[in-house]
């Protein structure tokens, strides 16, 4: 086991770039921190290119982590690559991984707008995990799927299903020819969710927080749905208003 | 319009008490802090005590305010009593509301127990009033209710229908007899919920983030509700499970 003892070692120094965006996209890395985002990681193999564990983290009763290569760094370089206030001491640096065999067989998407707060992002993977989807695609404006508090959120949904990002614009038609039906999510010129009759292979597309789905992307979809709103409350928190509708689209899908 | 310009004031220091509990507590008020919570506090006739504004901040397009005593005070002081990191410069000092009637004549209720996270507790509060739920009761072990973000992810539903703190191994029996069916939420001995049929007049209970709704109050409902987990993940985020679960009652309670 390699032993960092200096907050000056190059590799923590590149560890720790991984915590921007740009360093993630150019390496294809990012980090999971934790114990329950490293055991998802560990149960999909291929993903964590190894582990990095602060002095005196337990791990051996935990999981099989013989294959992969541990780093031990002391605790002030461990709190120094952690994003949370408490560390718990285990992170993986993981591989961004896509199957494009997934992408290509997947009937079922769940598609996101500009959805700018990780919260909300990493509870609708999670979310769409919960529901049976098949793939979610970031589109433009959307926060990083790899961000930090994105993986904290979705709970490990990251590695059970294709999470990858995409051009909504071009996916919409590609899968309308495919002959899967995409739902947008409108206020104006859509029909009440409980009034659609979803079809097997679908597609969910929901928006920003604050402006809802781009209407350039809502011209291109097969139907544009709503959850009404029977209260006083002007809407609904996105990832809830996913909620309603995947499990909907899911429970009522033809056979 | 009363100027304050000295952080020593008395005044301030009152309000900053708000920040903590057991002080909203004794004194019955609590603080909405930005535009859209003032906005939709006013609304609410009784609830605004006094608006604190910010020095430059300009209210006058924005709503009629003119019964409403106003305080200036030095951005200094405002930043000192502002729970954000961006603050618009108004919040109001507000009276904590709740009509005995109301809880009376109530017919839907989301019944809260020990959720812990700020953003959750506040997020089923907008989404009960989104789903036209009558009262929200938060329980034992449930954040505070006027915790600034519970108002924040609430969005204004506060003023919008009754949110109260009370004992839920008191409240479930006493809607049972009043004939208002009570659906716990459970992993085990609990029905898939598209199997349910709602009640016209029904209760939703769920609980706490990591240990779902305690046994003693599983024990005590009409009937137990899951929503399937058709993927990997574990579970749903409980704001999300809520959102489902309250449509589908609402969208299936009978008439």
């Amino acid at each position: 086991m390699k032993h960092i003892q200096s907050a000056q070692n190059p590799q923590v120094k590149q560890w720790k770039k991984l915590s921007m965006k740009k360093e993630r996209d150019r390496s294809g890395l990012y980090l999971a921190e934790g114990f329950h985002l490293v055991e998802e990681a560990i149960k999909s193999p291929g993903t964590i290119a190894e582990l990095i564990l602060s002095e005196g983290t337990d791990i051996t009763p935990r999981f099989d982590y013989k294959d992969i290569p541990i780093t031990l760094v002391t605790k002030d370089i461990f709190k120094s690559l952690s994003e949370t206030e408490t560390p718990q001491g285990i992170m993986a640096v993981c591989r961004q991984k896509s199957s494009q065999a997934a992408l290509e067989s997947a009937e079922t998407f769940l598609l996101l707008d500009a959805v700018q707060d990780p919260g909300n992002l990493g509870t609708m993977i999670r979310t769409a995990d919960a529901a049976g989807i098949d793939v979610v695609i970031a589109g433009t404006g959307c926060v990083d799927i790899y961000n930090p508090k994105v993986l904290r959120s979705a709970q490990g949904s990251h590695f059970h299903l294709p999470v990858v990002t995409g051009r909504l614009e071009e996916w919409i038609p590609k899968l309308i020819e495919k002959g899967i039906a995409v739902y947008g999510t409108a206020l104006e010129g859509a029909s009440n969710y409980t009034e659609a009759t979803p079809a097997k292979r679908f597609a969910l597309l929901v928006g920003n927080e604050g402006n809802g789905v781009s209407k350039d992307l809502l011209e291109k979809t097969t139907e544009n749905l709503y959850v009404p709103i029977y209260g006083k409350s002007e809407s609904l928190n996105v990832a809830v208003a996913a909620g309603v509708l995947l499990y909907y689209l899911r429970t009522h899908q033809a056979q």
